[in-house]
């Protein structure tokens, strides 16, 4: 993929203990759309940065040296909770989300969108097992708990860490047509779940009890 | 987590191209065991590598100094091909699979193993849309197209990409109990599919059309 061929730049910003999948499923369906995207991760220095899971990935821009972002694209995870106090990273994040096309966030993402006050009067979602989190951080913000996925004016936040590909797949839809997304779902078998208010299907009623009572 | 409370080791064995969904998405479920399971990424030299998608991962272990493990995860992805005629990655794989509890692939990664011959003999399944790949590698292997994955002997194979995630949640359920891998898929709010025969429910028509006449 050479510079000149990508029409837009998708940019996931990792901060330390963030969510596997919520980086990585995302990138897996932006990564189908081919050379007319470039993807690159940034993070508050460039260089390598842990999962919340262990495995380590690399940040190829700092905030200071980031180009501008077309696409924000925002994890959650056990690192989430540090992340809503970091200035630098609130400030980051107001910056780029000020002139991107869309900022997405994946499961308590959306908390820290919420922190740095992105996501008032706007409708929004996060994962369900840590809504409060989501919701403490802002009253203004329409929180919409039932949905998997939520897209409003320059926003799309999603539930819980899988949530993330089909936010994913309904953006790429948007913004390359439904053929492309429906080609990149097929492409990597995966079942994609168009409906943002679907439900879990195909769950152990003994883990939905589990989750029901943590609540 | 302390070494000390790790009583398996998975070890991802990345090379140049690899898939990053069929990495991280059983990352992801493995990750949920806790730290009764140490996650380590292992490729030729350690250091950073890249994924087909571009962003790059970091290997803790190079091939030499990487420890045995209990667990080995191999992804697929278009970096197969040139790592179907790297004789350190196949004899890697073999020293490995060699004493491992249990050794998997993602997608096209079984071809791999089917060139490394560790497959003659025993059922698997590979990537449907390059079927052939894996086939072509071994006729002493029972290649079962049909399968979103197939557990054999101390091998588990799966289907393309996303299939890797219902693999690591059946492994889970296998070595941890299903209670274990329900939770990890009702935290993760992955709509596991159990039945390894499972068929795409809620795929375009298009999509699948145009997959056809690629055969």
């Amino acid at each position: 993929m050479t510079e000149s061929q990508a029409t837009r730049t998708l940019g996931a910003v990792l901060y330390p203990d963030f969510e596997l999948l919520d980086v990585f499923g995302p990138l897996e369906m932006f990564g189908g759309v081919g050379p007319e995207l470039a993807i690159v991760m940034v993070a508050k220095q460039p260089g390598e940065i842990a999962s919340a899971q262990g495995p380590r990935s690399v940040a190829e821009y700092g905030f200071e040296d980031c180009p501008e972002l077309d696409l924000v694209l925002l994890p959650g995870g056990i690192g989430t909770l540090p992340a809503l106090g970091d200035a630098q990273l609130l400030e980051f994040l107001r910056r780029q989300a000020g002139h991107a096309e869309l900022t997405m966030s994946v499961c308590s993402g959306s908390a820290i969108l919420a922190r740095a006050g992105l996501l008032d009067g706007l409708k929004a979602t996060s994962n369900k097992q840590f809504f409060q989190l989501a919701t403490s951080q802002s009253s203004a913000v329409d929180w919409v708990e039932e949905a998997r996925w939520v897209e409003d004016g320059s926003f799309a936040t999603s539930s819980g860490v899988s949530a993330g590909m089909d936010m994913a797949l309904a953006v790429i839809a948007g913004l390359y047509g439904l053929e492309r997304a429906e080609a990149i779902g097929a492409r990597t078998e995966y079942e994609w779940h168009r409906d943002p208010f679907v439900k879990y299907l195909n769950q152990g009623t003994a883990a939905l009890a589990a989750l029901a009572d943590e609540e």
